[in-house]
């Protein structure tokens, strides 16, 4: 069984806004057995819009559609669908108390003609209700393929997805087992690493595929497998895994699927009841906001301060100018000083620092861009590590980021 | 002229990587005159990457593929691509000197087999210089179409693009102009704005396209056109522009393409000399995150606390407990008093505070998921907000973080 992603909107095409859509929609139905062969993004035009959806029923039993449902005239998925299955428009009740409800409660005014022309839907579409918003989702055939158009809005679309149509391809069609697994890979690059196992890679069997997924400083091994038997599929993709993760050694440090790095530091500490904080200079702010995305953060991150301003290191979190002056604010005393402040000031088992020259400018510095100093201190004591991470600012704050989580987790595992 | 962009890799199709090439490649052409048709995601298989090139070719006169290109077996757009061009492989001398130079000097140890045979090169191929990593770029042509294969790895993509690709595109082709400009508005939803400027929107030229972007709580509106002669189009649009603006008043923050609302932030405090902290509860690092991913922000941001814990609000940022106790960590008075407090603390003009509950559990507010509070202080005093933005976590922060720094510009621009 396959399915296709079509996102329409011309914000797409013109760099406007990243398609997240497509990502969660993959993710989702990768969950449930259904291969995703294409994801096409087309401009809010008829023409193109219906080349889409044809060229899509070629290959797909189901394509899902995002976006051009709004109440507004540049939005034409519905009239297109119209004319894709030759159908004609009826006022759905329920839809059209939906969108008075949402006006009565939430945006309270009375609502415009063009919201309510939201409620006139083509009459063959199954209608599926989206309780987030105006624009509901419609479920159609033609000649055996499924199509189904959702709102663009991303946390509409979301819930639409999961709680209206997930359920329908799950009774509609069988599906195989789809299993993947992904292991994460820290400080050795790709090809390095298909050089250690390249002879367990030959071995592997026809129906077991393997991808090098390398990113800023680490590389993800995914092992994916289809089959009828779901148990059958799982043991057989583990042992691999089992083999090459032996293989590779210390530069694992676990399972994407099973959770994240983030998410594997918060387990243990929560687990321990410890809890952590930061001091971040050069990241600005990122790995906290990486920290706090996921619900939970509370249970064992106290806080963290960014100290961006170099005399606020000295101000806010005490650390000794003469330090400063003498090693150069990027520095490892200065690293290891933040990261032990920090555990005083939050009152933290683990504390992590960075300070750096992301660049393009040195700042207060005196090391080349790219330079960044990460501190760690916690109940084994203080430890700091130097690395340059080249002179793309987006690249050294990433970079930084991950290295701090790899850094962290390996230090929480020495207890 | 009509480009189109393919992305080759599993990894997208099953959601494991956001594709931000075909982003960033969207809006670099967009700058140059060239429209994007059709973003294309396809699998790591050769039958699909070869259907894809050629669907492609049939609009298009430019077709850029990502992706595909690495040292390891899972990567085959190279040999897909010798396939459609039916050429053959030829080893290129500059290719494999930039190979050894950067195992030499950035990866440190003797570059393996792998390595080498990405000097292997089609012989038809014109190779594009890759200085931050060892796949070469290709430009290739067929029937009047031209086929650019670059590394999937952003920031190799991103330098490769703009310092060997723009250019020959220049050289190559002939393009008209486009021009986007898209106005940033607060407050009010698509069909309200729609309703206020319908009898302008029905009078628009033809040639004038207009787009609503709706997003957590900001409505942006595109106009777009395309022609000739730059002159004549801006002033065009600019008209419209005025026009629009005038029309919709105090909900207008600015032009999203002179500079992002953070920009206009950062420019206006910069040339008053003045500067900036936050006290970031609720969003988590996330609005220093999103200010200090901009290179500059040094100039006027001095710093933030993360209190993410509730007695941290006290014991660090120096709030008065009864004062939680009383009105709720999660309440206007916390807000103002978090804001003024971060002023003293990082010595700046202006401070912003969040407190709220980004859920999906009520932590220690009293209020429901959602309540976020938002307090400003500065040279005029201080100021709070209390709002609802729902039940989802992202959606929530996301909403407070754009919300803060539309209140922030709103009370910069009052002096």
């Amino acid at each position: 069984m396959l399915a296709e992603i079509i996102t329409i909107g011309d914000e797409i095409l013109i760099g406007q806004i990243v398609d997240t859509n497509s990502v969660f929609i993959s993710k989702e139905l990768n969950k449930i057995g259904v291969k995703v062969f294409q994801i096409t993004s087309v401009q809010d035009e008829r023409e193109h819009i219906l080349e889409a959806l044809a060229n899509a029923q070629k290959h797909a039993d189901l394509v899902l559609v995002t976006g051009g449902l709004g109440p507004t005239k540049d939005d034409i998925t519905k009239e297109t669908f119209l004319e894709y299955f030759n159908d004609t428009l009826v006022e759905d009740a329920a839809v059209l108390q939906n969108i008075k409800t949402i006006f009565k409660q939430v945006i309270e005014r009375e609502p415009l003609p063009s919201n309510l022309s939201q409620a006139l839907v083509p009459s063959k579409a199954i209608i599926l209700h989206n309780p987030f918003g105006t624009a509901p989702g419609m479920w159609m055939e033609k000649d055996d393929t499924v199509f189904v158009s959702m709102p663009g809005v991303p946390y509409e679309m979301k819930r639409l997805f999961s709680n209206e149509v997930i359920p329908r391809i799950l009774k509609k069609f069988n599906r195989p087992y789809i299993y993947h697994k992904t292991l994460l890979t820290y400080g050795k690059g790709e090809s390095e690493i298909q050089e250690k196992i390249k002879d367990w890679e030959a071995a592997l069997p026809v129906e077991i595929k393997l991808a090098y997924l390398p990113s800023l400083g680490r590389v993800r091994l995914r092992l994916s497998s289809t089959g009828p038997n779901e148990q059958v599929l799982k043991a057989a993709v583990d042992i691999q895994m089992n083999t090459v993760q032996e293989l590779l050694g210390d530069i694992v440090v676990g399972y994407e699927d099973e959770a994240s790095i983030q998410e594997r530091i918060g387990q243990i500490l929560q687990e321990r009841k410890q809890t952590l904080s930061l001091a971040e200079s050069c990241t600005g702010g990122a790995i906290a906001q990486e920290i706090t995305s996921k619900a939970g953060a509370s249970a064992y991150f106290r806080g963290s301060i960014v100290p961006y301003a170099t005399e606020l290191k000295s101000d806010v979190l005490g650390i000794d100018p003469e330090l400063v002056k003498k090693y150069s604010v990027v520095s490892l005393p200065v690293a290891e000083a933040m990261a032990t402040h920090a555990n005083t000031l939050f009152k933290t088992d683990y504390a992590v620092a960075t300070t750096g020259i992301a660049g393009p400018t040195k700042g207060d510095g005196r090391d080349d861009i790219g330079t960044v100093c990460i501190g760690i201190a916690g109940p084994n004591g203080v430890s700091s590590y130097k690395f340059n991470f080249g002179n793309a600012r987006e690249r050294v704050i990433g970079k930084a980021t991950n290295k701090v989580f790899e850094l962290l987790l390996k230090e929480i595992l020495k207890n």
